[in-house]
């Protein structure tokens, strides 16, 4: 069951390090947000295979940092790996969805739960795939208010049925994938995707786990 | 009932004009979102009193532009006269509210309301009165995973409650306001301005309202 | 931004005073229901500029009583002339709607919401206007249970939908009032007064607004 | 398992006949409401037992009318009779429960389930046992306005649960019941009444089960 | 109103005798759940008229057991005489559907209520009428899962609709009905038994009723 | 970032081969719900690895089935393996909580989701794990009607909540699991397979994925 990251899927997308710090808010009275706490639990750090201390190496190298949820995991070597090498097939393998369309459907999903950590890394994401910033934003706020192909709404539509009422799923859903030119193989990573989300935004809520200050500034 | 449009008030927050145009996105497969439409209902523009003619000329020398919302009513001008006044009371009149909290609490119920053209507008004006981006972003995506004062979050806790559920606001719902330190008067404010973008988020979205793509850039 | 009163809106629909009190109960262990109060907030009457004056004057002469809710604004002169401009221009200005129609939205709407004031005074509108006690009585009750034209059923679906789910709302429901034969500005208009009682049922609610008792009797 | 009609319980309240019919309304474009029929089911009548006819003869004696849920049953003598049995000992036989506050429940989940029958026959109940007609209003537009006694809120509260999400039910719902002061025996009562109007709601939905239109009137 | 139990409909469906007591746990930290008890509330047993005892008696005799729902409305003859007559007329009186189709509608609407008495009592009575295992499972977890007719689906369809949203029922979802192949009577029919057990179903979470462990074998 | 197989792990519980096939159904009417189909989707064996050979044919000699789950997931080596290792690491290895909680997280959060595949091979799991068919039972229908320990009913609490309102979870819900007793690891393990399962759940429902036939009787 061994299993090797691929390199060049190292790094998530083509973001560049944030360069400039926020600046000092006038005193507001609400406390400042980002205070790199990484997430709610207290658990100890782990100790990482040489596998995983390279990639860690190789993010900050890409990167300019770890994502938090890496670190969150690196509390367990075994659970990092094995949530590494899950979510790199899945958002970065080889796939019929572009890797936009991919974080198009993390976004929307993470929007239905409303999950800070996700809606924040990986809106970042589509304003960096797509280089249009509005769409990142109306995934996180709404993606039935984007101007989308018939493909990419009904893969949204199906995304979003799946995260509200997975029980309600039926033939008919499956088929109006189909009818806009998804492969059966496009629906399972549609559905992977969509579901995958559905674990993570919820963890991710569980352990009140905190996205790097560095996201909100991404392709804006 | 004469009503004056305050001069100080024009402004509805400290922003800059936008600067650069939102650059090419490479070929994504998505279509651009910004098209500098208003909303989907074509109406004629209507003939503006001179009130209104000057209002408008002052949100182009503050602002850099007209507000949107402002433009949809403009097809009638007694309505856009009656939108103007009560809006510029509510949010930029005297209260106990600080501008930036009112806004704090149009983000926050416009969350709940998925309201693309709210969430922009008012997520903007989160982001500069704050100074804070990440607070902007976390109105706009979930409110509890924010880090507020206790008498904020009662606040936005009742707004939310009137969203989604207002039937079952009783008398300890405004204790539990009064307790943290509101005021009668500080109550109506809260209620009114969180009725106030139910209205809002719902009449934009019944005529698919589009923000200025400014707003997008606004406070990073 | 000036604004009359229209003289002839003043009256918000053709009603009688109220004739006979309402009996004594039995001993039923239930607490009487009315008591006068207006709401739940101690806020002190504000100072009434002449024209606002004048306007509860002609309430009283034409209606035998001043709505509670213009009693509720009336701690702040500013705020109830913002209140009642927006509002008499949207129920009793030009409208492709007739008045009927805009009040059978409002109880539609408040029903959604449960919001016992405006249940109570705009229910009062629709028997009033109609001479049907049973339309108002459904429209309290289910509206999907009144029989309808074809065109006041769409309307009354759009308000539902805005007030359920406005997030959701898109094109197809816009052309599902074309088809039937409502024009742009008839959709503003729906929308305007669908949106407006989102707003009025949660300030009623949040500050538990009182009917006057009168309403309960009228159009009976 | 005979069951003999308790004769004092014929008379479901002491309602007069609705004397003077509604007035022609003015052309409002709306449909007259009230068409006489029953329901939307095509059921031939079927034959009354003795019993069963002389059962719609009292009603017509005392209340000047055949209420048309029992005409609609009529079209089974045995499901008429297991239902005339079932309904006469829940709603009049002997119970800690005053007959108006098991109306008040009646009414109360008729609410949540929004069923146009039951609240119009029942409304006119509560307003007839309790001889305040904002009473019965309240029960039909939110039960959370009124004004009660902290068992009676209780008894509602009791019902609403179990209207919305029984499942959620737990001794600590039980418990507070008791301490309110209802003994077991009334707890099982609330339940009896709450689950039957569940049922009773659907079964008029389902078929469209229309009121008599003396109702309306009843108790104003 | 005169009402017999029919013999041949006292065995509500042809189950043996549980034969083997459940086999001891191996020490799981888990409480064990059957305890004999019937339900939460502490009501003292009734006089059982001639008719109920022999009722229970042949339940004992056809059965195995007397079915807990009994036991629990035996604090009140009256009470347990009017269940029975009308459960029984309902459930195995003459209808056009049958005996498994009644117990479908009944697992059906149970699962959307999430009862534990009658999704155990009602789910053994479709393994056993069908002698098909996974149909029963597929009742109380997912009826969308299974395979069935059209007119069945068509049938569960309306019963889980006037389940979750009874007020939204109107012509066209009985006209749906009709278009299967289903008359007028039978509609009534399936309205009854949906609506029977979204009150049953009430009634016996509000009160804690617990099924007798018997039935967790049948037809397995 | 290899990962190895725990031979111990393979089984993951402790059954025996169905032996007796499901007997002959009358004619019911109702198609037969098993026939081996895996899932909705045509997606063609992919070419598996020696270890994940391995593991089915241990799986064939421990169980004496492959779980059609993974059959489902063997159109791609690589997608087989990342899941069976985040898999058995997630409810085999090493955790504070017993494999039967794991399990009855699995059936809670399954039953929320309504997911046919997960309730049918999960709730087997907690039969057999127990030893007490009534809490398979419980956990599949309602969680809350079952008697648990404060320790369990808190972990299947915060479980629900994960999967009906992420969103709101809040340090609040995490001190009310150290209060019972769970440490910062516990939940973090609570809270993966509450997640795990809201994934899972969805892709099985999004590909009609059908349970192995066994499992139905399995622990009754």
């Amino acid at each position: 069951m061994a299993r090797k990251a691929n390199k060049s899927n190292v790094v998530a997308y083509p973001a560049k390090k944030a360069a400039r710090p926020a600046e000092k808010a006038a005193d507001s009275g609400v406390p400042r947000q980002d205070d790199g706490r990484v997430m709610a639990l207290d658990l100890p750090p782990g100790t990482l295979s040489e596998a995983m201390q390279a990639y860690f190496k190789k993010c900050e190298e890409k990167l300019g940092f770890v994502p938090n949820v890496l670190l969150a995991y690196a509390f367990d070597n075994a659970k990092l790996e094995a949530f590494a090498a899950f979510y790199n097939d899945l958002m970065l393998g080889p796939s019929g969805l572009s890797k936009l369309e991919r974080e198009m459907i993390a976004v929307t999903v993470s929007s239905q739960n409303r999950c800070y950590y996700c809606l924040t890394a990986h809106g970042a994401a589509v304003r960096v795939y797509s280089g249009d910033p509005a769409l990142g934003e109306l995934m996180v706020m709404n993606y039935r208010a984007a101007k989308l192909t018939k493909k990419q709404r009904a893969m949204l539509d199906f995304s979003v049925k799946m995260t509200a009422q997975s029980y309600a799923i039926e033939e008919e859903d499956r088929e109006a994938l189909r009818r806009v030119g998804f492969s059966d193989r496009d629906i399972w990573d549609i559905a992977a995707v969509a579901g995958f989300f559905n674990m993570s935004n919820r963890i991710a809520s569980a352990t009140d786990m905190r996205p790097n200050a560095v996201y909100h500034r991404q392709g804006r």
